[in-house]
């Protein structure tokens, strides 16, 4: 029986703060979630990736995989979208990733659920936030691992004085090692995979490190899109959905979900890497400064280093630099003046795809 | 044969008006709609839900259903669309909602259709409109009813000085009685009933008549989403989508279809009652001021009854009162001054939700 | 291996120039597109289309489609966008569309892919560019056509002073012939089809030729909602969406694509035209003047031509003049003053729908 209005507890959380967080602790996600041929439209309409095996079922197959593949950038926004309520409610900023891998080829159907185990933590100087490292995993409804990775963020502490768990700061790698990309990408028949209908002739073999493509087109971003696109991720970060609370911070106005920009930027980037068709894994990436509606978002890629895969004769690494602007053309591509990010920089991701050899 | 333009019926049809209405007409709506994973999809989108029921096939499965159904509201709003233009084209005001009852699960692939009776009709004294009083049924194509709402509207007359029919005005209970309130939801496998996938601890029991929750979190809205919404849902009513009509009316922009304004507090409700999942029933509801974009919606619910149901000792009844505001948050719980609602508040629901116990 | 990046070749295309297209070039284009119940969906929330053919699967079963057919124009724009980067990507202006025949149903699952052969070339007296004429060809996963169409786009030179192909220009027909109309429409079941489901009780039979109708709604168009639809159609002319780019062109903002402008006429072309469910040719069309954010489309139909279609009792044929404006609703049927459009018309399209009689 319900009891009455005076004996019950809070019914709303206000996110764990800084303190909170003790490494090792294990944390299961809410909302497990139903990937559909629903949201592959929405993600082609916010986007509009136009690689071949993600976008047709007939190429998915002819190739090697039983239907077109969820895009993986979608798989990661729903896994980590399921950690905001936990992780990072009361954070300040979204720092890096570390060791993502895509593990496993998610396909419509396929529901997704999200665990975290905290593996650091570390109190700034100041005393009033600290750093939390999550390794988060998202699994698939036969609990098989789709996806893996580490993220750090800056979060406040619910009061400054509080003391704070041990300082523990993870060992994370640079980079995915090459022996570790190819679990999530089936065998290849290279055969049927037809360069036309992907759109670009030049497979892993035609690129080389130091290559540097301007992806050319601009792509400007609204309000609702990126509202929609936080949202189908059920990332409740209030920072991107909250005109009237973001007039007091800050920017003044809502932030965009880096994730957006990732997604933009990949996407652009099919006209230089029409045949990059899987994103086996994230090494790092920074969001160097924030996206608002109205910004247009460029890319560009640096080939950072190439690999042989152990075993594959049919696909190869690329590791790549994806550099985002915004209102900046990247025909020059734009990085650094000394350390410092050039003003219209606004990601540096480090990350792994796979190309047909 | 095709006749001569001479001889033709105007082809388009500009709605019927208040004394077109007459008590007992029975009203066949167009547009039979199959909902579809990419109905979800976009609903997820627009408002964000987070209830695990209606977003995982596994866990849907694992409680009882054979899949994850369609959300309940989403299914509101098609069963109403297709009622606008029939019922409510000329309306003035939408006034109110009573007896609605969701009688059965929708599931992706079932097609649904409307149709609706005029139950009463009430001139108003000035003598240019009316209330006109319809019950509306969705059903499903086995033609098993879904979904059952009173609503009344206000209409305007063709000609102020048209006789009306008879003044009828029917009986609407204050509320659905608890024991109407389990047929649309299946025996649910409490064993299987997951809390933290689901978002929540707090089962039925773990609230209290009278106990107010704010839901802290707020949405703003963009012309785009309401637009994208009220087109997904069929609804023609001419005030949300024509920007150019707009300025000559007492607004002079573009008005929220009020259901948009529904979903986004229930969607919003989530933080604070993770496991209400089913929506039983609308006691009755109020759209107290207009929605316009760019506005930022905020809700709160208070527990107004709590019920068991007859035989069922899976899930037990909340009455809640649901109020939303726009660029106000609700931590005080915003509702009336005197008789007088808060000039923020813009919506006032009264509905039946069904958790766990 | 990869080389090194001194050797390799660039990698991404700056489109073809007017010099680069020959008479009798077979173009495969990339991407193809697996069709699915989430674009039905996202159409149906960008345009707000009614036909309750393509809306409901039981509907379309009754009347003898396997399942609910993709819209149209839906097929129309994923078919279109592919050609983009092709053909268009250095297009100064999208001319005219001629002898399009939509072939065959297409329905979620199926597969395009789309095919160009360029049928003509001729170049402006200026010498710095040319019109290029292309059939382009959409088939499904069964390599069926499922639609032809003809269009001519005037396309920039890569160096004014170049050298161009011979001219050609193509003799097109004016319209489809009525005998070519029924090839992509499945005998209809005249005694299934419901006339109160399908909201207009207006057969074949009772439009006349010279008849015309007043669409009534207006449809106000935001920058999220007309880019979440080029997208979609994985159509990348820039002009669409890079709003920095934009700003140093002749408009100083961006361009929405013709294809919306159709889309959203032809839903409202529902008010008047309930029962033409299905497009089975058009005969040509001219964009006369640009949509741009925040306009409000208007449109209204002129009948053209009746026709019967030899051997099918179950349909008939209209050909209709479509015409849309901005910002001016069309109760008095605005086209042309003397030679010239009106101010406000932006299309003038001429088609063919199917009805049943």
């Amino acid at each position: 029986m319900p009891g009455s209005a005076s004996q019950t507890a809070p019914k709303t959380s206000a996110g764990r703060f800084f303190e909170d967080f003790q490494p090792g602790d294990a944390i299961v996600h809410a909302t497990p979630r139903t990937v559909t041929a629903g949201d592959v439209s929405l993600y082609t309409a916010i986007y509009g990736p136009r690689f071949a095996v993600q976008s047709s079922d007939a190429f998915a197959k002819a190739i090697g995989y039983p239907t077109a593949p969820i895009d993986d950038l979608l798989v990661f926004h729903i896994v980590f979208g399921k950690t905001v309520p936990d992780i990072s409610l009361n954070a300040v900023a979204n720092l890096g990733y570390a060791n993502g891998r895509f593990l496993k080829p998610v396909f419509p159907g396929d529901t997704l659920s999200t665990t975290s185990e905290v593996i650091g933590v570390k109190q700034t100087s100041a005393g009033d936030a600290g750093i939390v490292y999550v390794r988060s995993i998202g699994r698939n409804q036969r609990d098989e691992i789709v996806l893996s990775y580490v993220r750090w963020v800056l979060v406040r502490k619910r009061q400054p004085g509080t003391p704070a768990h041990a300082e523990q700061v993870p060992d994370l790698p640079k980079a995915v090692m090459p022996e570790e990309l190819a679990e999530g990408c089936p065998a290849i028949e290279l055969t049927a995979y037809d360069d036309a209908l992907a759109g670009s002739t030049f497979r892993w073999g035609d690129y080389a490190v130091g290559e540097r493509i301007d992806h050319v087109d601009g792509m400007t971003v609204e309000e609702a899109e990126h509202q929609l696109a936080t949202r189908l991720y059920q990332n409740t970060a209030k920072v991107h959905f909250d005109a009237h609370g973001a007039r007091d911070t800050r920017f003044g106005k809502r932030l965009i979900y880096g994730g957006h920009v990732i997604s933009l930027a990949r996407a652009l980037s099919f006209n230089g890497l029409g045949n990059a068709f899987h994103i086996a894994a994230i090494n790092g990436g920074r969001h160097v400064a924030p996206l608002f509606s109205g910004d247009t978002v460029f890319a560009w890629s640096e080939v950072l280093e190439t690999a042989e895969l152990p075993g594959r004769e049919d696909v190869g690494g690329l590791r790549l630099r994806l550099v985002a602007t915004k209102n900046r053309p990247c025909g020059d591509h734009p990085l650094k003046t000394g350390d410092q990010y050039a003003a219209d920089v606004i990601l540096d991701l480090d990350y792994w795809v796979l190309l047909p050899r």
